[in-house]
């Protein structure tokens, strides 16, 4: 796995780089705020969903200096859900990605708008004519991101979350599993969607590239659940046992540790089956599917 | 005016039957945050940015079924806005539009969800192909609602805010009219851009647009201040005598009301002149500059 270390590593760089030009701090009062976007936004976590993305893109041909910046605004948006979930109202965090979070290290009213200024961005540099030459491609861009990260996907599905924690009843599982799947799994799959989009895939690479991010999107879930109980604060840098705390139903909790571990190698086996008429060019997919039934942090 | 404030009806009876429309109640959990999404933007305030986005557009040949979308997208905006100004951690106002601010009638939670999902629904209508055909159009629009609303715009010029009223020392008179183009004035510029966009306009077009919209953003600021003032709540529909209680700096604080209500008679006489070019065309922008020297609401 070292390799695939090394390529996520060297994501993160490209897209920290691209980052911090893209967020150039003003001179004027209002420079706290882009302060507080560079801290939330830079160097912290995994780059997951940039390398899922720049390398479905590179599948195609697409070159990383040409899909960077898409995964930046992903990245952006990925930053601004992390934001604004660990404020007070909502999930109540102080620790993300090992240091204190927006609103711990500026105050909550910057963190409200370090988030809506991560948010338009993101939408600014995929519309952006520096992003990518043809407009037809930037306008699917945005428009699958909207979907992916609106009422339909993440804000949807964090509400969902907030409405299950209120609500006495628990969640059954079909239910948890939608709820995942619009709160962290859409903006995975926009991950490879937005991949598709550059590389101007056919229909059915499509829809086999979606069913690999669906899959994997729901067994990173159940990792994530998994690490909640199993994990060392150190390695993963957030706040642990929280669902076990609030009693939280997730899939881990309502069908047990070791079924949810079966499942999960089930979905990853599921996903790198997707990737078959890809072959060799799948490789990276692949390794990442291994790293998440495997990860620690 | 009556003529005026027909056609101000008529535009927030267009924008509510397309914010109806495009914001569907959704079966699931996550119904709640499209409730309050619908409840901060249908039916209230005065639809002053879709006027001028509309009215704009129309001196160019644009019908109002075709700039409706992109008026609603605007409203959406603004709407998100108010949401995540009026939170307690920002400028905690209990009264909006006449009605309960968005977080009172709900939860904190949910109108800070609430205002990330209209401000992506925007994005996603403006990048729609259903909006406009051509997709060099639509990037244009995203491109020009993220520069308002973001870090150079509407997100910096509230951050402007927070700090001035965090900090000991007072703005000076230039510092005043930076905060409020960046905090009102940019949206209220994005309207008539976006028209123009639409419009095709030539580039003296849009620099005679971008003059009035500059000079009417500043009056509509300096009325809003006096209004803060010398307005009645019932019909402002938002808490009064806020600036004078936090001791706040504005440009009438700065000049006194007398000499603020000068200058704002000053910039609409400016405005009106740079609207010179487009004739008899620009009879309803005309009517509006005049309306916010006029205003009690």
């Amino acid at each position: 796995m070292s390799k695939l270390n090394d390529a996520l590593k060297d994501t993160r760089r490209r897209v920290d780089e691209m980052l911090d030009k893209l967020l150039p701090v003003p001179t004027g009062l209002e420079k706290r705020v882009v302060e507080a976007m560079r801290y939330a936004s830079i160097g912290g976590g995994k780059a997951l969903r940039p390398f899922l993305l720049m390398m479905t893109a590179s599948m195609f041909g697409v070159s990383k200096d040409d899909s960077v910046r898409v995964a930046t605004a992903l990245e952006m948006v990925h930053s601004y859900s992390l934001i604004h979930d660990d404020l007070p109202c909502m999930d109540d965090d102080d620790l993300r990605r090992g240091k204190p979070s927006c609103h711990k290290q500026f105050d909550e009213a910057t963190a409200v708008l370090a988030g809506d200024g991560l948010l338009t961005r993101a939408f600014e540099i995929l519309a952006s004519e520096k992003t990518w030459m043809d407009p037809v491609v930037r306008c699917e861009l945005v428009v699958a991101l909207a979907n992916a990260a609106g009422f339909h996907g993440m804000v949807g599905g964090q509400m969902m979350d907030l409405m299950a924690e209120a609500d006495e009843e628990e969640l059954s599982l079909p239910e948890i599993v939608r709820l995942q799947s619009m709160k962290t799994g859409r903006l995975l799959m926009f991950a490879c969607e937005a991949g598709a989009i550059l590389g101007q895939a056919s229909f059915d690479e499509r829809q086999a590239l979606k069913t690999y991010a669906s899959d994997l999107g729901l067994a990173f879930q159940i990792t994530d659940d998994i690490l909640d109980i199993e994990g060392s604060v150190e390695k993963v840098g957030k706040t642990l046992r929280k669902d076990v705390k609030a009693n939280k139903a997730t899939y881990v909790s309502v069908v047990g540790v070791d079924a949810a571990k079966a499942k999960a190698k089930e979905l990853i086996a599921h996903a790198i089956d997707a990737l078959t008429p890809f072959g060799e060019r799948a490789l990276p997919l692949k390794e990442l599917a291994l790293f998440i039934l495997t990860r620690d942090h």
